[in-house]
């Protein structure tokens, strides 16, 4: 595996069955008493956050402490970076600091690669999301919750067909878990309007369609993307009626799908926009799962990146419950 | 001891006596070279502040830690909760990361109840302070505090006499005060301006007076309740002048206290309007204790609803600082 | 050594290469697999921010965490402080909740001061940068890095020729490494237009000059201070064109230093501006060793005035890796 973290590409088939076996061992913890394993004690984190995020940094930062890793949470907003301090001085000063590895969430696509490429930090960089770019724990989480509700947590997706709804050209979400997916073995459909979906599309390891009716029958998970309510007044987006009507997940479309079939959100929700409340709370629905498995995941991540020599889990994990 | 901790009233006279002498127990912790228990370590306590109170979260951060806990203290501010996110979903989000309390401070009163009834959380809530409607840990330590300064840190409050102060009507810490008082015996005389009293106090376990003068000779403790600067431009509110004369409490009025009697102030103060400078800082007043004692009374509550089945301090204490 | 660190003059000369030697040792923590001591464990330090200020709260932050002490961050912004609360009152809760060191930044001269003699706190302060007046730990982490260039880590600074520029008016940076320089031994020149000297400078510990040329090839490190943007545009100004021109390093002027010397700044800078960026970057710099510095530094300050009594390093520090 890399050193860094940043794109969904950036995993080989082999690499990310790594993260998602070691993150189904991780998963085990949360059942112990003591929630905790010492594998990363003396090593810091920081969630150096240029956008408000909470989710996604306690996710994070739940992961680490879970590791016994310390935690230091860097809000960008009203720091030395708004003063005009470059992103390679804040990279130098974490690095100077003793950062053994940096989760940011950058509003600018790009800004995670640069700062793993530069040089600036030994430490390992993980994208927490990046513009409209990407977020590979999120396509990661996803790929762990379908595999186990779809192959009972093993293996690959081979040949699972999974349908993406939703905002694709503005989405991180969308992007990773295609390229993710692809490297899976999964089959993506993607669909949206016209408008939101990006240039160049048609490269992408995936099918695109504009009507959602038409995939729902075939899919084993069908992906509802969040709709950003500071875009729906945009001449590119639909009306929000139009949007739901022609595009949300409501019961009658839930029904159009295979029995076992999953339904999957990245949270937060709009109830009644892209998804109808009752199917959020129905049996099909991971969407509660999902966040679960983020910790899980994005523990393997920090292990796999920062640990690599021990094994995760077996005996430290059974001197710290005996502690 | 139910699993949550809402109102003053979930808490019978046992379980009321069960925290303040657990919290009695936890106290002495503060005395050790290592201020610090083991007994809560792997566990997540979730601070979920909708509302900004530094001393509130920051009294529940260190009890957390001083018993091991891991803390993650969740700003709804600028959250996606301010993007539109439910209390749901914000819940089943901590809930789905493994949060074993979820400690709340909400703007709306019934806030807190709603998050513990609905069956969103597998772990605890405690009321932080929700609205005008109660902060159940603040009357825990008032009444710590009093027991310690009247009763020599044992027993209940049976016969004690209570007076509190002040605008009664938008006090959460009143209600909860008056409730758990008169769960632990104490008779509670409330004070205020007919404007600054809630509609049905008549039918609160309590008296209720206009007249400071008439009530303090018999006080075993007096309560001053912060005036909110925000409310004292409202038609209801006496003139800032009137209201430190007619319900502030100056060296004079404290010379009419019983020799025995304690002066008590939730904090934040503001000296020389409710409260005179040389009143707060006088051997009677107990403000700074209540502090203290915040600390050590929600230890007690975290322990009681998260760890339950081991020993507070005892062996693992020791253990702790033996190593 | 004094119970608190508010001025650069509480030092004398014992007590700073005690500082140092003490910083010498923490630094190696930082190279082993456990970059953590149990120190301080069950020790509370509080960082009470009345100014936002990323980089010196996470410096101490990663300090007292690799120390195993619990930190409580305290920003004062939409606290009660911002309620009209006291320093008084807020001292007195953060005595009252346990806080055995509070780390103060406060945009007034003398807060920390304030806070440190008023007998509300039993436990240490440290000055993180109060107004203009000072910034002891940054003096600190300054002659750290001094010493460990040009003396090999080892002894005071007798004789070195240390100049300082910039906008030495509105800088404790400034103030603060005169003062501790002076009590090393070292020989201080500032340089700076006449309008951004304080009055009174010619009772300072140093030298003044206007001519950055004339001193910089008798110099061993020439330390840049960051201009505020905010004061770019006042009347005592000069342009910024005229700034950079007169008082900014570039190459050439580096090229005059002697070829031992070196290039500190205390950051965040404005490269270009006081300091072109090849400057910044290249191998005379110590920029970014300043930083790893800072954490050795602020672990060595809140040992020294909370551990007290143990070795800081030795077999507790061994027991810890073992473990």
């Amino acid at each position: 595996m890399k050193r860094h973290l940043i794109s969904a590409a950036d995993l080989t088939r082999d690499d990310a069955l790594l993260v998602l076996d070691t993150a189904e061992e991780l998963a085990h913890i949360a059942e112990r008493p003591i929630k905790k394993l010492p594998t990363l004690r003396g090593r810091t984190v920081v969630n150096l956050f240029f956008e408000d995020s909470t989710r996604t940094r306690i996710s994070f930062e739940a992961a680490a402490k879970r590791l016994s890793a310390d935690v230091i949470n860097f809000s960008a907003k009203g720091s030395s970076v708004s003063k005009g301090e470059t992103l390679k001085d804040t990279a130098l000063t974490l690095q100077a600091m003793g950062a053994d590895a940096v989760v940011i969430r950058h509003g600018a696509s790009g800004a995670p690669h640069t700062l793993a490429n530069s040089g600036w930090l030994r430490g390992s960089v993980v994208n927490a999301g990046d513009g409209t770019h990407e977020h590979p724990t999120q396509a990661l989480l996803d790929a762990f919750t379908m595999r186990r509700r779809l192959n009972d947590g093993k293996g690959d997706l081979e040949g699972r067909r999974i349908t993406i709804v939703g905002d694709v050209l503005h989405s991180r979400v969308a992007r990773s878990n295609v390229l993710l997916l692809a490297t899976l073995g999964a089959e993506v459909t993607l669909v949206a309007p016209p408008t939101l979906l990006p240039i160049g599309v048609e490269t992408w390891p995936c099918q695109v369609s504009y009507d959602i009716d038409s995939t729902l029958a075939k899919s084993d998970a069908v992906m509802m993307l969040r709709v950003q309510r500071e875009r729906m007044n945009a001449s590119y987006f639909p009306t929000e009626r139009e949007y739901s009507r022609r595009y949300g997940l409501d019961e009658k479309r839930m029904a159009a799908l295979p029995e076992h079939a999953i339904v999957m959100h990245p949270g937060p929700m709009n109830r009644g926009m892209e998804i109808a409340a009752n199917v959020a709370d129905s049996p099909r629905s991971t969407i509660v799962e999902q966040v679960t498995n983020g910790v899980s995941v994005r523990m393997a991540v920090l292990y796999l990146l920062l640990g690599g020599s021990e094994p995760a889990v077996t005996t430290t994990a059974t001197e710290e419950n005996a502690k």
